[in-house]
């Protein structure tokens, strides 16, 4: 008898959970837009047809950021040219401003997501602007874009942590959250930019906005594992009453404005402690991992997902 | 203004959670033994001189399995022999059987372990007997060790997946478990071996224990990171009311019967979480970061802790 491939683990599932998670991919927009190179459009069209085929909804495919400040995603048209979209599968764009918008309504986009800071500094860092000109600059943008149909998802940055101001007050995030959803955002994703969060951080930010009004089914969370921290932030989440959760297959991604900060929640490790817990979310691992080392063998370096290689090492 | 260095997580205490945490640091024998090198002796005290000073407690030192199957550990008595004890710290050595003790006894420890496994399978291929030959194995042990004055831990492995069973029955588990405590065990630790498990598991298993009388007051947990879920598990058997926690520095350790096995949950990663949940744990953590980091470089690869890394790196 010789030992059997670990491949699943067993499902015991534990109560206070949602019965079903949305996943969130990020690993063609939040993963590649911090490699170092750039990779091939050809290359990232056939990880956006692998990621569906392994059972992904939500596939954020690219951002229309001015190709000078992320020169990783210049493609973006011709990305979205190429796609080939699925029923059922929703690829949600980045767009900073109403030229992004301009050119994400000319490539037929129909969901988006624009993203702004929680603090001061990192708005002055990352779009050099105040946090009311942020807001200035995101009206415009979030009023056509409903006004043509689309719908939007508002990123929150820094929510938990940001490395000039280091803590961040959980009054300043909620507050800037809800203005985002003022805008007519139908969804908000709370980022740990910097991957500092510990659990009672996030209860206590999700527990804010339950108190302002905002119902959970409305929040996603995105966590940095920068200091091996994502997944227990994720399961205090889940336990709070969050039921989306944005990751990278893989592991792909990091934060060009903290030099340590590495990847993203990798997909897989997530998926795994779903699928142990009980918890529906539609994806493949086996065809997930498979797909994640394949675009690491692309990237010329190992996946950072534990995952990934202990299925496919 | 320029980013600053973020050492540490805010501190925002979670309810339910215990006011102390108590680090059992196996690095030193988990770690080192999994290591495909043998490493010197005098790095292995100065590592050890490390931890005690970053204000770890327990630091399992060594094994006295037979020098055959851990080349790794085959200096256990020079190591005993030329460790600079300190006040207050705790430096258990694991025992497989009364050879063992005897070498134990001889070099004037005072704290062991013994390690059992869950599973009949494992039992066979670990220590080529029945588990009932195991538990036969074991009672001279413990009873001489107790009879002597020292203190007893009893492992037990696989307690939540074996690469060649798959799953295994909680109450398996809690059955070998209350053997041990019989023999005389003052504390058990529950391996998580292959690193499959997920927190409904690991609720489930610690409330087999509970309904059977056993208070958690005397049960560690031992969770390996193969899968990326060892820190969301501990926060879960936090939850539970474990409050001694098994990890090794900077992550090391592995597991030779699982080729994919990755290392034991880092004790920084784990440091972080405490911090940022306000559960005192006695550890500085850029101390701790700055050892594994040293000690990562004895061994000529990076360490696999994230929280190393990142502050480290």
């Amino acid at each position: 008898m010789s030992a059997r491939s670990v491949g699943l683990p067993s499902r015991v599932p534990a109560p206070g959970l949602p019965e079903r998670v949305t996943i969130w991919e990020v690993g063609a927009r939040d993963g590649l837009q911090n490699e170092s190179g750039v990779v091939d459009v050809g290359v990232k069209l056939e990880f956006l047809d692998r990621l569906a085929d392994a059972g992904l909804g939500v596939l954020e495919a690219t951002s229309f950021v001015h190709p000078k400040w992320v020169p990783q995603l210049a493609d973006a048209e011709q990305l979205l040219a190429g796609l080939r979209r699925r029923d059922g599968v929703s690829y949600p764009v980045l767009v900073p401003n109403e030229r992004g918008l301009d050119r994400a309504l000319a490539a037929g986009v129909e969901h988006i997501a624009i993203f702004g800071s929680a603090t001061e500094t990192f708005a002055k860092r990352n779009l050099n602007r105040t946090l009311d000109e942020q807001f200035a600059m995101f009206e415009p943008v979030a009023g056509r874009a409903r006004a043509e149909g689309l719908d939007v998802r508002g990123y929150v940055s820094m929510c938990f942590g940001d490395p000039w101001e280091g803590s961040v007050d959980p009054a300043q995030v909620v507050s800037v959250g809800k203005r985002l959803l003022d805008l007519g955002c139908s969804q908000l994703s709370l980022g740990d930019t910097i991957g500092v969060a510990t659990p009672g951080q996030v209860e206590v930010l999700l527990a804010g906005f339950t108190e302002a009004g905002v119902d959970l089914g409305r929040i996603a969370v995105h966590f940095h594992d920068t200091y091996g921290q994502a997944l227990s932030n994720t399961l205090a989440s889940l336990r709070c009453g969050v039921s989306t959760v944005d990751s990278s297959a893989g592991g792909l991604g990091g934060c060009p404005y903290a030099e340590s900060a590495t990847g993203n929640l990798a997909t897989e490790d997530l998926v795994w402690m779903l699928d142990g817990l009980g918890v529906q979310h539609g994806v493949d691992l086996a065809a997930l991992a498979a797909t994640s080392a394949w675009m690491a063998g692309q990237l010329g370096r190992p996946s950072p997902s534990r995952v990934v290689r202990a299925l496919t090492g």
